[in-house]
């Protein structure tokens, strides 16, 4: 498949362009009988939603989810789902200059090496950040459906903006701190400092990047395909499909690397007649497969690449130096807008497996 | 697919087991006219062997690979290159316990629920590190692949073990010294102190894990297919699916989330008449797609799971506590035989979005 | 992937139910560059529209496509093209006896057990024929990207009405009359024997089937990837995938099983400096490849299962015989709508295998 | 994916040429608890193996097939099986006019224009019958997967030799009836006649074609990925892997589209509490979904291209006319090996489908 769709079984096609007429996704795969409706989508994409606070770019999207195919009197048929979100307020002529100049940390030059400057350049076009929304749209189904029938739930929060980093550990009962706030880090405090040096960054002209910690509890032992289908094959392959995502790990990851065997191992225990281990330093996938312990996962975020300051660059047609002013409204940090999409593709990836291990059925 | 196949045009799939009668692996795509002999992959494939120094496991593995298909008159016909090792010197006995016992960290517990006992659990048996030889079997055909069409070349080398890392930064010109050495890190000095660590860490019964960055020069602009088969999307699916990895990152990855954007971007500049970047946080690849600069990658592994330690752990027959005392032979460390299989992976995926891009023809 | 895309590197992803709110299309893959406007598409979707003539169902589909992604300034930019048609005159009351009674011939049942009743049933909703529009939609763009880059024309004929068959053998000078007429069959006096055998069908309250023929010039040689992806296993999927045909044949096709091997092979010849076959019973497709003749297929349509007639069934609630008199607008004969469709498929697979083997560049 | 593999979670990979060192398969995604031993793949590929009777090629093939991997102490383990058997008895020699003079019929023509002359042309190399093999390794392990899971059972057998045609209706107290006489035709008379026919046909220096019929029992209702993943698409698609065979249909087929719609269409009835139908010109499968009864399919096998007289034909290097008498042992008429081929890729198909579907379980 070219790069519009993940999935095996559960299959997330995204089409659009962030100043076209539309974007939307089609999500084929799902079993039917799930009640669905519009609003089980948008609560997802709200979350997502620019404009929300003075910390996020104030372009004002709508985002009103439409579900044109798929769904049946209330209940998904198990045919595909098709979801649109119609554009509007773009205003285009801000992206004018981007036909010849190249926006530093942007898809711009690459894109337009490899479409030969086909490409719909205008807010980067099929590269833009707006894309995710198509993630959200499907991952929120994805959600719905690991919920309802494996008791599988995903959260995500900022554990990290910049050089802030929250250092309590998170547990269960802090998942409902995290949209108490405009950064979505569920330790008051830190998010309170986080949202300083975002407004701060702002104020510099300048953006801020971050990392957000995903965990999800309830997921069954066995899910997952060894050795090149791990979950976190397809996790890992999943986060990356966000703009601006430039790391992955799980359970202890890069920190873990500087242990020893006997530190980092989890060793095994009985709880209530169910085995667990004592830390979960494998972030709960062990040889690629799920083991029954919270999946953790940490996802890396470079800073914003669209700054309001001079930066030096190059025209693409006379091959030459210039500067350039990216105008327009963008995020300081897009940090805060991201953890639904890290749910949302987790979700897809999980369901996708719990589908294909039969531990979904095709009917609910 | 099932999880023992990676690739769309250039697909491996890898079979066997480590104590089973073979490993190998098919690799189907490959374009007609490449030349190809057993010695290009046996090469390779020495420099992942066990039993080359003291640092590694002694377990003797003679891992002489045949071609049996694919090939005629020394040249690939476009059919599918089948390549075998016949396993030997497998100590199975030693695995015995490994039937009720659960090794931390292993595999084994996930394994055995996911397929109810029926899995060959010996050595890990289908999770095991030396599955990784499969990798290395397609992945000298890719690489070379690359190197005689595009003149792509991906050196991976140890930048950290345990809590050794190289300061020095990787110049092309280190190359050459990185298996000069037995661990594999260009920066002689640096790789002194990891070889002690390492000997510390066999003295006291335990493991280390560590760091590989990868280097890819010679990429052309353009390779990835955006939005979920990403270059990194790819990459990092490939180097999940090797055992004990945890984290992978691009550019200035995790610590490019702490910088400003004003500080992480890239700015564009003209260099002899070509279009290059400053920096390189991006690690070559923006929106998913190369841009023409060195693609880097770090890859984070943890610590060997199998240690001549005690350690506690659970009896998944009778469910009650129990402790293990894994034997056979393992390696400390398995991060400096681990340089190939990430240059492997590399070279798979890279060869891969190359012949879909048409870079690479159909026939040489 | 679940059933509702077909492709490998040019991907079709069909959505949408006969009397949903939407049926559409999204195809993926198609290199950047192509030259696109609605009407290139409308034209070919005019041609397999309903209420056309007086042998044609009387329902009034206006099916005016909508392109709403993937194409800017009038060109594809590589990103997925989204095609939509809203749907409207749907009589949906029509269809609430078949909640229970069984339409014979129809998809119902094993759609009512595959999906637990949850699907849309309303003429016959997913499974409807109306759905082989999403197929034009997409395969008129790869007809207009095969004619544009290679040459290749694709040219389905009707050869077959219930028992009057076209007896005359197809020249490319009969192309221009194939929709010269109602049925179109490039034969005028065949077509007239057609048109009176579906309008005594019609008077009968009956239907008819029938057999198309399709031809494919220009196409080089060399398409086809052996063996599970051979140009005879994709196309006569593709086929398949029309409701109503069960049947495929590629040249001599089950006849020539009755013929001596050599009879049946086709002899080489040199003419103009090119290499072609004396006879044509290959298809124009050797070991799964083509080789540069003509690719000549037949498909059969059974009878439109839907007829004006009281029919004998089954109450799948009671479980008990009933009777049913299928009430709607359908055609006598559907095969005179099915040729854009089969060109449709036809040129998907082969600008897929195009695109494959590099024949068809990225960027045009 | 390239041509070499079939099926979306039961994956069967095919590999080796007819005159190089081996030929085999890879089967991934075989549930885990299948007692499997190499006997039950050696029983279905004797009766596929050449040099059975005075019918058939006298090549004397031993056809041992070793199973390598995926298999542990009797029981399939979860991981990729992968079968083998070395080649022998070959007698290149007889092919070296085949470099430039192309035989009519074969692949030989497009394989060397698609892969330069690399390919290796020895008795058809990677296209040669001989491949059909591969397709039995991996059919007899879904064929046992199919019998022992869900009572599902197919079989195939001669129905069309040349012009000699069984007139009676199968029934399935014929199945122990086929392979008791060398042409695989479970009635006695008609067998005779056809095994004149080919008789003759060898005394002429020339070859047979046919038709096989395949019938399968014990399909539930619900199986099929539709729109493009119907079983007929899937099914369809994997008998045009085999070499020989162009034409493809169920149920009624081409004759079914002579048909009314009044004639044709299939009556529901109960029988037993069951809901079936009076007929079965549908083939089992309505909506490209199983509707539980026997699915029927007729493939259609063109006469062996290789024939022992002296062909018109063309040097592929001088461009010039020339003739060419293909030498070598080959069959007069290859249909009545071909039952087992066709079973095997019926089994894999449903079998695939079944765990798809969740009928069949990933452990048993």
């Amino acid at each position: 498949m070219p790069g519009s769709s993940i999935g095996q079984r559960l299959v997330l096609s995204s089409f659009g362009e962030s100043h076209g007429r539309a974007i939307g996704a089609v999500l084929d795969g799902c079993p039917a009988g799930l009640e669905l409706a519009e609003s089980d989508i948008q609560e997802m994409l709200n979350l997502r939603r620019p404009g929300q606070s003075h910390i996020t770019t104030q372009r004002k999207e709508g985002d009103q989810v439409e579900i044109i195919s798929g769904v049946f009197r209330g209940y998904t048929t198990g045919a595909p789902i098709t979801m649109i979100i119609w554009n509007s307020d773009q205003k285009s002529k801000d992206y004018e200059d981007l036909k010849t100049k190249l926006r530093p940390g942007h898809s711009d030059y690459p894109a337009m090496i490899k479409y030969n400057h086909f490409n719909d350049y205008r807010g980067g076009g099929r590269f833009s950040g707006r894309l995710t929304a198509t993630h959200v749209m499907g991952g929120a189904i994805a959600r719905k459906l690991l919920k309802h029938t494996l008791g599988i739930s995903t959260n995500s929060f900022v554990m990290q903006i910049g050089q802030v980093c929250m250092e309590k550990k998170f547990t269960q009962s802090m998942t409902k701190s995290i949209y108490k706030n405009n950064v979505r880090c569920p330790d008051i405090q830190t998010a309170g400092k986080m949202e300083e040096s975002i407004l701060d960054a702002k104020k510099r002209g300048d953006s801020l990047g971050g990392v957000i910690e995903s965990v999800t509890t309830g997921v069954p032992v066995g899910l997952g395909d060894p050795i090149f289908h791990s979950l976190e094959s397809d996790l890992s392959s999943a986060m990356f499909s966000i703009p601006s995502v430039k790391g992955v790990e799980f359970g202890s990851g890069f920190e873990g690397s500087k242990l020893y065997g006997s530190e980092n191992n989890d060793l095994y225990a009985i709880k209530n007649g169910k085995i667990i281990t004592g830390t979960n330093n494998s972030g709960g996938i062990l040889g690629g497969i799920s083991n029954g312990m919270p999946i953790t996962m940490r996802v890396a975020f470079k800073p914003a690449s669209s700054i309001p300051q001079q930066q030096k660059t190059v025209n693409i047609r006379t091959k030459k130096s210039t500067t350039l002013h990216v105008k327009g409204r963008h995020d300081p940090c897009v940090v805060p807008r991201a953890p639904p999409v890290v749910d949302s593709l987790t979700s897809l990836i999980l369901a996708d497996h719990a589908i294909i291990s039969g531990a979904i059925k095709q009917v609910l």
